[in-house]
């Protein structure tokens, strides 16, 4: 899929300057001492810091907005939640359910059509006919009160009848239950069960009869286009699609022109972003040799992360690589493949970077006047030298927020952020609040490992999206933990990239459980969560790390890679990827973050769980519903029962448990078996580790299409 | 104690009308989107709503401020908890110290010393020689650029002498301490150590050397006076003291002077509330009899919550009680003996009330013209009649305004809110803060038991104090874990009020265990929180309910209740009360919410905690250290282990378990123990269910006083 209009950034920078973001104010008000409006409403939700910051959202995604609200006493109550776009219209106005009384939780859902920064609100009201009905179904039974409470709900249903704009239809019905309510030639129970039916409902719910309408207060909601959440990506080294060894020349280096013409595999996977690793100048002074070696050979190609030599900085594109003409026809190819291109944006600078002698104060000097490179004693990085953002911040932030326009004007859409959270996050925040003002579609991706708070907070002050722990988590508590983690609320503010691998992660579980724990964590990484990322060499199940460390042995970083995708067993990754990426493409149930369910398994090694868009929240009214069964165990085969979570399945529940409930067509092997929710798995790592199966009611059940 | 002059409360209203306060916003205002600082600051806490609502403190009570802080990379960073008076000034600048490096929560406490609006901020820095030391530390030992990093050293230590306002010795200190790291004929070693030795720590501490420093919002801290947090409640029914039946007369109500005289033994069991139930004309028309009896007999006196008679309404006194001068009387009594006066404030109705009649307005009419009374289908309480608070918002608040007002004019200092969730919040909201601004040291209890929401929300729009689930929190695991939430991040805006019987509450479980039960609830109940509260008869283990319900036999709400408190019994429980009165008295640390610790017990049924105050925290800056361990087993016998965590005693760990950590003296048995950290306990239940200690380093041990 080719990004959308919508969402096309220029090719060149427009001569017009851009829009400019205003400076944030540098620390928070709170918010003014509020009463309680007449029907209290708190702990409104998705909620960051009061609202200092935005909940994400993406086009057409339901969003679950919650609240609690109550009424003193014991009367009922009605909340919806109120989407308001960002013009300031109302553009829905979703009924809320009472998903905990006991702690007087509400929950509805909103759906934005539209880019932008919309709001949303809680509205509650006070429902006089529900409490009605609430004291008259204790009285009418007992005998108490009997012409006076059905004077009282005639009283109501006649107040309702005067709704402004009401249809005529449902006035008469509001008169005719009132009559027979007060008709008292009918027996009680059958006035009781007018008042109370269908008909007399759907006339209600016209007119809803709200009293004491109290609204909470208006809270952000940012709106991206869907890549935000969801994609398909594929990193690669550019250098590597197209090298080759020959004895004559040595190692010669591909180009962005091989790469434009290795990437057709990755669109045929069914990718949707292509990831470049860096493809700037690399500098020589320091440089790292293959495996991480201290003094590199003759020969070796350095990290893409040494950015700068004499050749230029991050401005500037390798010459081995090509010219940005060539950069223009592989990001032309890329888009023509239906690929966006993604860059790294990776801010540090080898010794023989520009920026060194023409701007000697973005770095530190020590006392000795020589420049600091980085450290983490004893180790010593001296082919890095870090950016001090201190000494000069606006001088920075004007020279990064020019290359990001400049690599934008060039076609990328998307930047892999490399290790933000050793940059002063202010400085995100101002670059992204200004790139976000005048190219909207333009996403940042922070790949930063850290401490959970910072990680939070680099997702809160505007990246898009995040690198997760996903890849160390392997056992079943602790993929089930994690996928609840990042599914619940975490997810309203971080949306998560899952990536089973990346040129800087190789696990000990992938190491020690080669191809099936590839497979594994393949189908996991596709189901677990809207994105979910592969980094070039998957196919071939590359496992083997460099000794006592937890990345690759011949860590592409270091040295040119070469790779044959055709052998018989990376073509069957190849079409695992595909397989997973199709079944992703078909089901938008698993392109959606927050409709996780879990269900209970028997074996200790195997989880089940599901994502389900009822058809009230589907793009195309279509209930969508995904189950997964995987086997995490990459040795061993594993039986397990599986006790399905029926309602969360959308399932009416069996009489049973072993009456079927369902069927379960298996999107990876193409069978389909009757499922009752108690049911059996086996699975083996060695053929294939999970069932991924499209869930459908019993042909005739109710709900089943 | 006598409440003090600050919180004397005029006897008569002043003839200047009392400042009104301003109508509160009708609903929040989201913080507009703000920028991170330099250093972000985040999650601070204690806050309600983004600080919609303040938190919560009393005078002299050590508040806990938390926060997350980090700054990008790895450099340290410092943060204070600062705490601004209600005029705007610096108050206190308290350190922080990271409790959590993981999550970056860091912690300070801050200590108010008077009474209003103050509000807290963090701060939070970059700290230099923090980061040089913690570079310094892992390359001196390699000898890893020793020179060069030595005269990093000595460049900040002679950057912190700059400082202005330094004390001239501390000057010398650092700059003593730069030429030595500079003198290469010294060891690396000891220079190192130099630079990291308490003379060098303490002159930086001095020097302050903050870079970046970055401030959070300013978050709002209500401060009330220290029994909003802080007491010890008894209450009685002034009919029942001094009642008698005599042949002639049938039954005598006590009066306001029979309970005058009759509350002497109250304060010399050492409480400082008197809480009196309703003291108005009770109604007759449906009155209820003896146990709840649908029909009371001649000389029943009625429930005092059935509210208002010929004889007025909540602005009168029941003629059988006596006048306002009597009412006068009482009060300068309890004043004498230290007791503060609490007065019911129950906002129903009798059908007699005034008010049906002269503002019928203020009832809910029913379509045959009645006036709807409180119901329960199939249960009828038709000698209620609920307000109404809609049809004449604005006319019931004047009213009630006025009739609080009066009571405080007649030395009310404590109103205790009977079912405040059963009306609506904002009136509360509104009166509450109105009475604040005109009579600040009022304060109110509300006594709602209903969901969770609702006690917190009643808490955070006003009220100074909150019944709680605690009668219903008895086996261990709901013990602790109660426990916990109370003293928790709740505590900061709900003070509990621990009862453990009152006249609407007996729970099978004192049912069941009478006296032994009445002993046990008694220690858990004065240690478990800062407020506790005792009613009348609980001398005397009153434990037997009416069939069928959890409440007492022969409940005084419908009748005259003579007590005899001379037995042998009563006098033996008063004493167990008075000590415990005695301990609260002379332990601050139990007088203290958010300070408890729990330790491990071996035994089902024995539990262990304790309170601390650390000596920096504590108002004579002695530390304060209880230990309670108690069987909550009224039946048997219980022996366990009990394993200390010595940390939270303020102790130092013993090299071995069984080496002696402390001295225990238990105030209730009067003995001392010498306790290793490991330790055995055995209670038994019809001797002394308990143990309170207090906990002192044994002589000679760090800390030891």
């Amino acid at each position: 899929m080719t990004p959308s209009a919508s969402h096309a950034v220029p090719r060149r920078r427009p001569a017009a300057a851009p829009p400019t973001v205003p400076p944030l104010a540098k620390t928070p008000r709170p918010a003014p001492f509020a009463g309680l409006g007449r029907i209290p409403i708190t702990a409104v939700g998705p909620l960051a810091e009061g609202g200092r910051w935005p909940a994400k959202a993406v086009v057409g995604e339901a969003v679950p907005i919650t609240a609690t609200v109550f009424k003193e006493g014991h009367d009922p109550v009605g909340a919806a939640a109120v989407l308001i776009s960002p013009s300031g219209k109302v553009h829905q106005t979703a009924l809320m359910t009472e998903t905990n009384h006991g702690l007087a939780r509400w929950e509805g859902w909103v759906i934005p059509d539209a880019e932008g920064d919309w709001t949303f609100r809680v509205e509650a009201w006070s429902d006089p006919y529900a409490s009605w009905v609430q004291a008259a179904e204790k009285k009418i039974p007992v005998h108490q009160d009997v012409e006076l409470v059905f004077a009282e709900g005639a009283l109501l249903l006649e107040r309702a009848a005067q709704t402004r704009g009401l249809a005529q239809p449902l006035v008469a019905a509001l008169r005719h239950t009132a009559d027979r309510l007060r008709d008292e030639s009918l027996a009680p129970a059958s006035r009781l069960a007018e008042a109370t039916g269908d008909q007399a409902a759907a006339a209600l719910a016209a007119a809803a009869m709200r009293d004491q309408l109290t609204r909470s207060a208006a809270y952000p909601l940012r709106v991206d286009r869907e890549r935000a959440l969801t994609g398909n990506w594929y990193e690669l080294f550019p250098r590597s699609v197209g090298c080759y060894f020959s004895e004559a020349d040595g190692w010669v280096s591909g180009t962005l022109r091989t790469c434009a013409d290795g990437i057709g595999r990755v669109a045929a996977m069914g990718f949707d972003v292509l990831y470049l690793t860096p493809v700037h100048p690399i500098g020589t002074t320091f440089r790292k040799g293959r495996n991480n070696a201290l003094t590199a050979r003759p020969g070796d190609p350095g990290s893409p992360y040494a950015i700068g030599s004499a050749a230029g900085g991050h401005d500037a594109i390798h010459p081995d690589l090509g010219t940005f003409e060539d950069f223009d026809y592989l990001v032309a190819r890329a888009h023509e493949l239906g690929l966006e291109v993604a860059l790294d944006l990776a801010l540090q600078c080898s010794p023989d970077h520009p920026w060194v002698s023409q701007h000697p104060a973005w770095f530190t000097h020590r006392p000795d006047g020589s420049i600091a490179y980085a450290e983490n004693p004893p180790k010593k990085y001296q082919d890095i030298y870090p950016l001090n953002f201190d000494n000069d911040p606006e001088g920075i932030y004007q020279e990064i927020l020019r290359i990001v326009r400049l690599w934008i004007a060039h076609g990328v859409t998307i930047f892999r952020v490399d290790n933000p959270h050793t940059k002063p996050l202010p400085f995100w925040e101002r670059l992204i609040a200004q790139i976000r003002a005048e190219a909207p579609g333009v996403l940042f991706l922070a790949e930063a490992f850290t401490r959970p708070p910072v990680m939070l907070d680099l997702a809160l002050i505007g990246f898009h999206q995040s690198y997760t722990y996903f890849a160390w988590r392997n056992t079943k508590v602790e993929v089930i933990e994690y996928l609840e983690e990042i599914s619940s609320t975490q997810g309203s503010f971080m949306r998560p990239a899952i990536w089973p691998t990346t040129h800087d992660i190789l696990t000990p579980y992938m190491q020690d459980g080669g191809v099936n724990a590839f497979k594994i964590r393949a189908v996991l990484a596709a189901t677990y969560a809207p994105t979910w990322g592969i980094y070039s060499g998957y196919e071939l199940a590359e496992h083997v790390a460099r000794p006592g460390s937890e990345e690759q042995l011949d860590n592409e970083k270091y040295q040119y890679k070469p790779r044959d995708f055709g052998t018989p067993a990376a073509l069957a990754m190849a079409g695992l990827l595909a397989t997973l990426n199709g079944i992703r493409r078909d089901h938008v149930a698993l392109r959606r973050l927050r409709n996780v369910s879990v269900h209970a398994t028997s074996d200790s090694a195997t989880v089940a769980y599901s994502r389900r868009l009822p058809a009230e929240l589907a793009p195309d009214g279509r209930a969508d519903t995904v189950l997964v069964v995987i086997n995490l165990d990459p040795h061993n085969v594993r039986e397990s029962w599986v006790y399905l979570d029926v309602a969360a399945l959308g399932l009416a529940a069996a009489a049973t448990d072993g009456e079927p409930v369902c069927q379960a067509h298996d999107l990876l092997s193409g069978e389909t078996y009757t499922w009752a929710a108690h049911s059996f798995v086996r699975l083996d790592p060695h053929a294939m580790p999970a069932h991924v199966f499209q869930i459908d009611p019993l042909p005739g059940a109710r709900g089943a299409p």
